[in-house]
C-alpha cells in the first residue's frame, strides 16, 4: 500500500458521535524525517475521555480542531526507521492518531516486547487505562484491607484493573455495571464480591443493600444515577477517585451534581485523575503487570472491531457502555 | 452564686435559631468529683458548626438531644479543683456547654497562659477557628508563593486566620465578605490584596475580574452563590479546602452542587476538614500564633455580646454573617 489514509474530524457531533463526523482522506504515504519512525497501526484504542477531544468545551486538553486526525493512542509496527533505537518489524506503542499508518518522532514512541504479552493489551490493561487504574489506588485511593470498595463501569478497560487491584489490597469490592452477563464475568472472573446490574436494578437500593458499613473508596468512572447512589452512602473519610463521568458524556450541559456539604461533615477526599499527570507510572505499572497477564493472574477482556472507518461508531459503543473490556479498533 | 444556669435545647429550630429554642434551666452548683474541676464561665465561643448539632440530620458529631445542654467551646476559670494539675483561679480552655459554671474531668482541659495572649483569643485566633486555618493550609491546601488564594468569610473567625497565613505563604489573597467595612478591613488590617463584598456586588463577576489567572486554593467556609462563583475558575490541580457551608446552614434541604466533571478535567483536590480530627494542632498552633497575636503581627477581631441569655441569638447572627469577627458571649 502507498497510501495513508487518516480520519479527520468534519463536524463536531451533537450527542452521540457517528461516522458521519469523521472524513476519510487520503494521501501519499509519509516518510519519516531524522529521528522520526514510519509504523503502520494494528490496533487503534478507543477511550471515553475521546468525547471530550471532540467538543470545543474547554478541558485538560486541547480540543481536536475541524479538519484535524483524530487523536488516540494506537499500537503499531514499525515500516521504516530513521532513529537508532528502532527497527522494521518492531513493535511500538503512542499517539499516533486514528490512521492507517503514522511519522512520530522516535521519542514519543515505547518499543514492546513481542514475547511479553499480547500487542493489544499496551492499549488496555497494560496501557493507558491499566495504569489509570494503578495510579488512581496508588496515588489517591490508598485502600486498606477490609474497606468496602465501590467501583463503576466495573468491567470496563480501567474498572476491570481497578476491581483486581483492590481485591489484591485486601479490601472488599463491589462492582456496578450494565447487564446481567457483565455483572457475572466481573465476580467469576476478576473476583469481585459482588455486582450490581445498574440496568436490572434500583440502584440507590441495591447499592445500599450491598454496602451495609458504607462505602470507603469509590473509582468513578461513570457519574450520574450511579454517582448519585453513591454519595449518600460514603464513610468518613471516604476516598472518590474522580477518573471519568461517561455517562454524561454525550450531554450537551452538565447535570448539577452533589451538595458538597457532605465533604466537610464526612471529611471526604475527591481527587481528579488524569495519568498522562504521572508519566512514570506507565513504565511501572508494565513492568508490574505484564508477568501477571503472562501467568493469566491479571484477567481482562476485549471487544475488537476491524476497520478504521468503524472507529467512529466504536466510540459510540464505549459511550453507550456497548463494550465488554476494553475496546479495539483492529486494522 | 450557688446556682448554676444552663441553656438546654427545648425543639429543633426550622430555619434561624432563636432564644425560643432553649431553655435556661437553675440547679445547685455542682461540685467536682475526683478528678474534675469545676469552673466558671467566661466567654462562650459562638460557631456555624453549631447550626448541624441542633439538627437530627446525620453528621459527624451527634446531634444535641432535646434537654441537654447546648455543647460548645469556652473559657473559664478555675473556682474548686479535686485534680492535682489545676488551681482556683487558673484559666482554661475546653468544651464545657452553655452553662454559668461547669464540673469538668480535668484531661477534658487547657490550662491557659494569662500573660500570653487575652483569654478571649483561645476561643478564636488561637482556638478552634485559627487551629482550623492552619490545619486548612497546612494539611490540605500547600499554597505556594505566587499562587492565588481565595477566602469566603474571609473577615471571620477562621477567614481571617486562613487569609493572614496565605500572605506569609507568599500568595495573591483575595477575600470575599458582606459588606464595605469587612472589606475594607481585609483589606487594611488582614493584608489581602483585595476583598469582594458579595453584598454589594454581582460575585460572578467581581470575583473573575479580580482573578484573571483562576484560583490555585479556595478556602470554602460559605457555600451557595460565592462557592458557584468560585468553581468555573478554580485552575488545574487547584485545592478546595471545605471547612463550612454556612450560608446554607439554615436551609431545610441541600442545594444541588456543582457537576464533579470539573474534578477530572481540573485534577481538583476537594477535601473536608474537621479540625478536632487533628488534635495535635492545636497545641502546635497555639504555641505557634501566640507571639504572633502578643506583638500584634497576627490580627484579629471580636464581637461580643453579654449574657449568656443571648447565645442564641448570637448564634443567630453569626449564620446571617452579622459578626465582624469571631463571635463570643461574654458571663
Amino acid at each position: 500500500m502507498d497510501k495513508r489514509i487518516s480520519l479527520t474530524l468534519k463536524h463536531r457531533p451533537t450527542g452521540a458521535p457517528s461516522a458521519a463526523d469523521f472524513e476519510a482522506v487520503e494521501q501519499p504515504m509519509p516518510m519519516p524525517g531524522p529521528g522520526e519512525v514510519l509504523t503502520r497501526t494494528l490496533f487503534l484504542s478507543i477511550d471515553p475521555y475521546m468525547r471530550g477531544r471532540l467538543s470545543d468545551r474547554a478541558s485538560y486538553a486541547k480540543p481536536v480542531q475541524i479538519g484535524e486526525v483524530m487523536t488516540g493512542e494506537s499500537v503499531g509496527e514499525v515500516l521504516a526507521s530513521n532513529a537508532p533505537d528502532f527497527v522494521p518489524g518492531d513493535a511500538v506503542v503512542g499517539s499516533r492518531g486514528w490512521q492507517t499508518h503514522s511519522v512520530t518522532p522516535a521519542a514519543a514512541l515505547v518499543k514492546l516486547d513481542r514475547g511479553a504479552a499480547p500487542l493489544s493489551t499496551y492499549l488496555g490493561v497494560l496501557g493507558m487505562p491499566g495504569t489509570t487504574a494503578y495510579s488512581g489506588l496508588t496515588d489517591i485511593g490508598h485502600v486498606r484491607a477490609g474497606e468496602t470498595v465501590v467501583i463503576s463501569a466495573a468491567t470496563g478497560a480501567v474498572g476491570s484493573v481497578a476491581g483486581q487491584l483492590a481485591k489484591r489490597a485486601g479490601a472488599r469490592v463491589i462492582g456496578v455495571a450494565g447487564g446481567a452477563e457483565k455483572c457475572l464475568w466481573a465476580q467469576e472472573a476478576l473476583g469481585y464480591d459482588d455486582c450490581i446490574d445498574h440496568r436490572g436494578m434500583d440502584i440507590d437500593v441495591a447499592l445500599k443493600a450491598t454496602c451495609p458499613d458504607g462505602i470507603d473508596v469509590y473509582f468513578e468512572n461513570v457519574g450520574g444515577a450511579v454517582q448519585a447512589a453513591v454519595w449518600p452512602l460514603l464513610n468518613p473519610h471516604a476516598r472518590m477517585i474522580m477518573c471519568g463521568m461517561v455517562a454524561e458524556y454525550n450531554h450537551q450541559r452538565p447535570a448539577p451534581g452533589p451538595n458538597l456539604m457532605a465533604v466537610v461533615r464526612q471529611r471526604l477526599r475527591i481527587e481528579g485523575l488524569i495519568v498522562s499527570d504521572k508519566p512514570e507510572r506507565f513504565a511501572e505499572w508494565r513492568a508490574l503487570a505484564a508477568p501477571w497477564v503472562a501467568d493469566g493472574s491479571l484477567r481482562y477482556r476485549e471487544t475488537i472491531i476491524d476497520g478504521l472507518e468503524n472507529a467512529p461508531d466504536a466510540l459510540a459503543q464505549v459511550l453507550a457502555g456497548g463494550n465488554f473490556g476494553k475496546m479495539l479498533v483492529r486494522l
